[in-house]
């Protein structure tokens, strides 16, 4: 990271959703990119290994998101990873809504975006199983709870960038968690 | 379909199978694999459109053995996606687990194959969450039911091809069933 490029990260994050919203992101070029954030392609590679990875950085910082939770919260496993689930949505405040629908519209359309998109849930539900089993809980019981952890994550989520959805996340989360419960319960 | 290369699918998929395991995905072509079971690259191209297809054919043939059985179950919306999933495990018998494990060492071996596996249970749990929805299940609901649906049959699966597990993927099944109830119960 070089100082004087400040904000260079978010510029050509910025600068490449709106292209490939634009022109499609087989239409869009790592050069168009920089070009567009007033950056060299030298910048780019230094932010970013490629043109996908602008929608898709930050998988460990991501992960983490969810991994220190986990590891503060108390109770079953089952618990935990919904306790960390919830304090994730921390990261998807309001204002980021207009870019997550934005990213999803690009994913959405394009299969190799949308398998990466699956990896990246994948790898989340791998890390807190992962995690869990690292602190003795048994692989099945460990994946079940990753697992639904990762799903309400992804089905609240669905709903949080609907086009007139206001509800927060968080909120989302909680509808979501409840619903799972009465589907299993009984 | 031809019907006087009856087998060549077949004999395409073992001879693809055998050579991404020894030479690597990426050190195995398609004329590699047309040789290797004695048939041309264009017969190889009538079955499938490229050398991940091989390993990804039949989508809609497991689509519907899911869909089948959801068809036919009664009950609310979870239960009959387990009964899906639970009567859908009969396409994997016993004598299909040598394949299914070398499969799956080919798979794990390569990020873009691993992606390309995650869609395929992304579209299948698609697929079941549709019907529901088609049926008039909220979208929630079914897609909570058809996630865990295809939870479970992940994380059975993932045990059944283990080193020396012997049990039945409907058991394992039945099993991860009943881990989950008890993580979500009470």
């Amino acid at each position: 990271m070089v100082r004087w490029e400040g904000g260079a990260r978010e510029r050509l994050q910025a600068a490449a959703l709106r292209l490939f919203v634009e022109r499609g992101y087989d239409g869009t070029t790592v050069a168009d990119v920089a070009d567009a954030a007033g950056l060299t392609e030298r910048t780019f590679f230094r932010h970013f290994t490629d043109k996908r990875d602008v929608l898709f950085a930050g998988q460990e910082e991501f992960e983490q998101s969810y991994l220190e939770p986990l590891a503060r919260a108390e109770g079953d496993a089952m618990s935990r990873v919904l306790a960390a689930v919830d304090a994730a949505a921390a990261r998807f405040p309001d204002e980021r809504r207009p870019w997550s629908r934005l990213r999803q519209t690009v994913i959405d359309a394009d299969p190799r975006l949308r398998e990466r998109e699956l990896l990246k849930l994948s790898l989340l539900s791998e890390a807190i199983a992962g995690r869990l089993r690292a602190e003795g809980v048994e692989p099945v019981p460990a994946a079940l709870a990753a697992e639904n952890g990762v799903a309400v994550f992804r089905i609240a989520f669905a709903s949080w960038i609907a086009a007139g959805e206001t509800r927060s996340l968080q909120d989302l989360q909680a509808e979501v968690l409840a619903r799972l419960r009465s589907l299993l319960g009984a």
